[in-house]
C-alpha cells in the first residue's frame, strides 16, 4: 500500500499519516520526491483499514500494490487447476462443452436434448430449474422437478449434469440430483450464497457479474474457495456496456488476463453474451482460438416455442454443425474433443 | 408488442409469424409499408413468449410497447406514495435525512452518532450490521449484535431506523429490532431476497444496482410489491460507468425520470455514488433541488478509523453544516425539514 | 511516478528498469517492502517514455503521481477563472444563461428566440450553424449565413453570442461574427481542432466527450490553452453508459469534482444530456445547487417543427417559467442572476 | 417509423399527429390496439423531421424501423467488398496483416520492422506520422518526414502502407506517400475530416470511435462512402467500459455483427484494444476464428524505447512466432495467408 501526499503537502499533514499508520502497528517506508511525498506501508495490512486514511489532510490517493484474493491467485498457485465434474472434468488439456436448454422445461424435451448434445460431443448438460428473471410475472422454473429430470437424463446418456441455483434450499436440492452448481450474473456478488456454495463442496461454475470487474469475479471466487471449496471455475458471459447490437458485450480478452492472475479454469458462453444464435457460432470459435477451457452454450429442440431465451439458442442441426466446426480450432489449441 | 419484419420478408415468413401469434389465441394487426411489414400482436401477451418471435424467419425485431411493471406504475397509480417508517414517513412534502455509520462498530459509537444526526435533523438512522464486503477477509458486520444497538439508539433518541438485510435470517432479525430493511445494490437482483422482503411486510429501501437500468429497477420494486408490500422506497446510489474520478457515476436524472414512472418515493445516496466527503454537500444540494424525497447521508464520528467507508463519511461539525444547508433549498421545493 | 515490481521480481530485472530511468538522466528511489519493491521515479519526467517501463520484465505497473494537464490544474493556478464573452462573463458570483436554438433555421426564428430568452434573463444566444450529425442525411446547418443571423440577432438585443464550430474554416467565420466558439462533444479530441480554437484568442466552451474522464478533458482544455488562450470554459453534457432512459446520463457530479481540479468555468447543459424537454427543468435546478457557473439551454419557439433536437427543447412559456423558478436557487448559492 | 402513442391517448393528440405527418407529405396507417394506438409512416421520411414527433402531446415514443445508412448498408449490397490497397487487397478470401510501430520514429528504424513483419507475413506496413495525443506535451509525431519514410519502406520492401490522418492537410500528403488512409477513433465523428476522406478518394480505414456504437460507425462509414468513396475498410479496437484490466475491451461480437450489417471488409486491432502485448496472441488468433478479414498489429524493433504505445508492441521475435501459430487458424477459415 502506497499513500501518495498531494503536493503542497504540509510536515504536520505528512506526521499524522505516518503516526496513524504506526499506531496500527506497522512500519512506514518514507520517500521525499521534488513534487511529492510518498508513504509506503510495510507490514500485515489487514491490522489497518488502509482506504481511510484518504480522509486525512493533504492525502492524494492511496495506491494497492497487491491483490486482496490469495487462494484464487496465480501467484502463489502457478500450475493451472483442473476441476472433477461428474465423469468429467474441465482444464487443461481438453475442451469441455456443456450444453442444453436455459430452461428445464418438460421430461421428455430434456431427454431428447440431452441425447443430441451428447452425440454431438457436450459431455455437461446444462438446463436451467430455478430461472433468476427480471419480471416477476416471467416464467421461474420447476424447481425441484427440473433437477429430477436432469437427474434422469443424466441415467439415460451418462452426461454430467450443471444447474444453476439461487438460494440455500436450491443447493441442498442441486447437491442431490446433479454434478455441479452453477452461481449466476446476478448473484454473482450475493455473498450469503457464494458461502453457501462453498460449504457444499459442491463444484461451482460461477458467471461474471454482468458489471462486474476482473478482480471483484476472482473475489468471488475467493469466497467460494476461502470456505474449502476449491472447485471453481469461472464463466465470462458478456458484460453491460453502451452497445445494444447485441444483448450484452462478449469480453474475451478476459480469458488471457483470468489465465495471468489465475489458476482456475475458464469457461465461455456466447449463448447470453451476444444474445442471437447467429452469433454464437463466430464467438465460440473465438473462444476456442483464445484459450478458453470450455464453452456453455444453449440448445433447444424447439427455439421458437423455448420458454426463455429462444432467441440465443441453438437448434440441434445448429449445435452438431458448430461441434464438427469447433473440432479442428480445439486440436490447434492442443486439447482434446470428447468423442463418443 | 410490435413485430417488424425485414424489408425483404417473404409471405411464408410472414404468414409463419401470424399462424404462431393466433395459435396462442391473440389477434393480429398486419402493416403493410412501403419498405416493411408490421404485425401488431393484440390481446393478452402473458399467453405469449413473444421474445422467441426473434427466432422466426425474416423477423427483424420486436418492440414492447408496454412496461413488465404493472403495480410500480405511475400509469395505473398516478398519485404519489408516501412509506411509513416507524415514526416517520417518506414521500410528498417533506425532506428526509437518514444517516449514520456505514458499519454499525460499537454501542457507544451508535449512540453518539445518533444523538448528534437526531441534532442535526435527521429523521431515521442508518447502519450496516450485515456489510457485503468485495473481499470475504473485509470486516463483514456485527450482525444480530449490530441491530440490537440499533434498537438502543431507536430508545434513546426517538429516530427510525433501517439496516441492510442480505438473507432471509437478516430479514427476520431485523424485523425484531428495526423500522426499515435496505436491499443493497448488489442484491437488486436477488430475486429470492426481494419475495422475502416482500412476505417480510416490512418497509424497504431497494438500492438501485450498479448497472441496473431504471425498467430493471421498477421491476426489482415489482417483485417486492407482488408480494403483498407496498412499502417500497427507491435509492439512487450511483452507476458504474467509465468514469474513476468519483466512485461512481451519480444518475441524478433518475429522480425525473423515476417520478414519471412510478409513484414509488425517491431517495439519493450522494456518500456512496461520490466515494468522497468532498462531494458530498454539492450533490446533496442538487439532489434536493431534483425532488428527491430525502437523503441517505454516511456520518461517523471519526471517519479516519471507520470500519467501513470512512472517506465518504462525514463529520459532525460538516453534517451539521449541511443540513443548515439543505433547508433553504428544500423548502423551495416545498418541503417541510424536520425540525426538533 | 512510481514503478511497482512484481512480488517476486529478480535483482537483474529491478536492475534493468534503475538502470534505464538513470540512462534518462533521471534519478530514483528504491524502497524494498516486504512483498514487493517500489521505484519512485524523481527528476523531469519529460525525459522519460515512462510508459514503457511497462514492458520491462517483473514490472507490475506505472502509477503517475502527478497530473498531465498544468495550464488548467488548480493546484498551480488556485484562484477561479472568470472568462469574458462579450459583454458578459462566466464565472464566480454569477449565473450565466445561454440559451437558443439546437440550429439556426431562419433570421426571424433566430430574432424571435433572441428576444424571448433575453427577457427571460439570458446573457448568451447559442444557436448551432454548422451541425455534427451522426447521418449525413441529416440538416448540417446554414453555416455562415447562420453566423450572420446570429450577428443580426446580437445587434438587435445586445446578446453575447456563441455557436459551434467543426473546422478552421467555421473558427475563422465564427471570429467575425460571434462573441464565443464552441467545440462539441465529437471534436473533444480533435486536437487539430482544438489547436486552431487556442490560436484564434477566442472564448471557447468546450463540452466534454461522450465517453471522455474528466482528466482527458482536462488535457484537452491545456490544448487550447498552451496555444495562449486562457479562455477556455467547460461544459458537461452527459456521458454515454447504459442507461437508455435519457439521451446520455449527465455526470453532475462532474462540477465539484472540476472545481477541485481546475480554475475554469464550469457550465452544465440539461437538454443534451437528458435529451427530454420533460427532465430540463429539474436538471437545471440540480445543476445550480451543485454551484455550476452556467446553464445552457435549448430553447425554441416551436420544438415541434424545430430542425434538430426538438424533442429535448423548451417552448417560450417552459423557459420564462424555468429561469423565474432558478433566481431563488440562484441566489441561495450567492449568484446574481441577470435582470433586464 | 412507427408513433407508439400513450395508452390514455385522446383523439385530438392522435389527430395533431397524424395532421403533422400528413402535411408533410407522408400517408399514416392506424392501428388501435387494446392498450394503445400506433401510428406506421408510409413514404419519404427525409421530408419529416420525425424525432420532433416526440414533443407531441401523449406520444410515448417513436420507433424507426429502417437504418438510417445505405450505402454501406448489406440489405441493399449482399455481396462482400474488396477493398483494394496497393498491390494487395483486403477482404474475402485472404488475411491481411498490417504491421508496425505506433509511431514512424526514424528512417532506420521504420526500414528495419518493415523487413521484418515482411519477412513474418504482413502486407501491409503501418505507422504513424500524425499523433493524436491525450497530453498537448506528448510526442505528437513526425509528420510530413515520417510519410516520406513510409514511402522509402514501401520502395525497399514492395509492402503496401497505411498512416493515420488528422487534418486535410495530413490527407493530401498521405495522398502523396502512403497507400491508405487511417482515421483513429477520436475523430471517427469528425465529419469534416470523414468528407474530406471521402473526397479525397484514398482507401480509408475507419477505426470504430471508443463509446460508438455499431450503427455511428457505419453512419461514419456513409459519410465516405456518399462522398463518392467506396474503399472503406472498418477496423474494431475496443470500446471503452468500465474495466480496467486492459486498455480497452475489445467487442469481438462486433466482427459477426458487423458481416450480417454492412458488405465492407472489417479488420481487428488486438494492440490498442487489449493495452499489452501479453494479450495480443489470444486476441489475434480470436479474431481470425471470429471471421475478420484482417489484424492490425504494433511491432517494435525495441518496445521498451518507443516513443508511443511501447507496451502493447510486439518484438520480432513474437510477432514471427504469432503469424506462424495464425497460419493454421486462417486456413480453417478458408482463407489464404501471404507468404513471401
Amino acid at each position: 500500500m502506497i499513500v501518495v501526499m498531494k503536493p503542497q503537502a504540509s510536515e504536520p499533514s505528512i506526521h499524522a499519516v505516518t503516526k496513524y499508520i504506526e499506531e496500527n502497528g506497522l512500519q512506514i517506508h518514507l520517500s521525499r520526491g521534488e513534487e511529492v511525498t510518498i508513504i509506503g506501508i510495510v507490514g500485515d495490512k489487514s491490522r489497518l483499514s488502509t482506504e481511510n486514511l484518504r480522509v486525512f489532510k493533504d492525502v492524494d490517493r492511496i495506491i494497492p500494490v497487491t491483490e486482496s484474493y490469495k487462494l484464487a491467485n496465480r501467484k502463489f498457485h502457478p500450475a493451472p487447476t483442473t476441476v472433477k465434474v461428474g465423469n468429467t472434468s474441465i482444464g487443461p488439456g481438453n475442451l469441455t462443452i456443456m450444453a442444453g436448454p436455459c430452461a428445464v422445461e418438460t421430461q421428455e424435451q430434456l431427454l431428447c436434448i440431452a441425447r443430441e448434445v451428447k452425440a454431438a460431443g457436450a459431455t455437461i448438460l446444462r438446463g436451467g430449474a430455478y430461472k433468476p428473471r427480471t419480471s416477476p410475472y416471467s416464467f421461474q422454473g420447476l424447481e425441484e422437478e427440473g433437477l429430477k429430470y436432469m437427474q434422469e437424463a443424466k441415467a439415460a446418456t451418462g452426461l454430467s449434469t450443471i444447474c444453476e441455483v439461487v438460494s440455500l434450499e436450491a443447493i441442498e436440492a442441486a447437491g442431490k440430483y446433479v454434478d455441479m452448481i452453477q452461481i449466476g450474473a446476478r448473484n454473482m456478488q450475493n455473498f450469503i450464497l457464494l458461502k453457501e456454495a462453498g460449504q457444499s463442496g459442491l463444484p461451482v461454475l460461477l458467471k461474471r457479474g454482468l458489471c462486474s470487474t476482473i478482480d471483484e469475479w476472482l473475489n468471488a471466487a475467493e469466497y467460494i474457495i476461502a470456505e474449502g471449496n476449491p472447485n471453481v471455475v469461472l464463466c465470462e458471459r458478456g458484460i453491460r456496456t453502451y452497445e445494444t447490437a447485441t444483448r450484452n458485450t462478449l469480453d474475451l480478452s478476459a480469458v488471457p488476463v483470468l489465465r495471468e492472475r489465475t489458476h482456475l479454469p475458464i469457461i465461455v458462453d456466447p449463448s447470453h453474451s451476444t444474445g442471437s444464435y447467429k452469433y454464437v457460432g463466430p464467438m465460440a470459435r473465438a473462444a476456442v482460438a483464445s484459450d478458453a477451457d470450455g464453452l456453455m452454450i444453449e440448445v433447444h429442440n424447439d427455439p421458437a416455442h423455448a420458454l426463455s431465451d429462444g432467441p440465443q439458442s441453438l437448434n440441434f442441426a445448429k449445435f452438431t454443425a458448430l461441434t464438427e466446426e469447433l473440432k479442428p480450432f480445439c486440436h490447434l489449441m492442443g486439447r482434446s474433443f470428447h468423442e463418443q
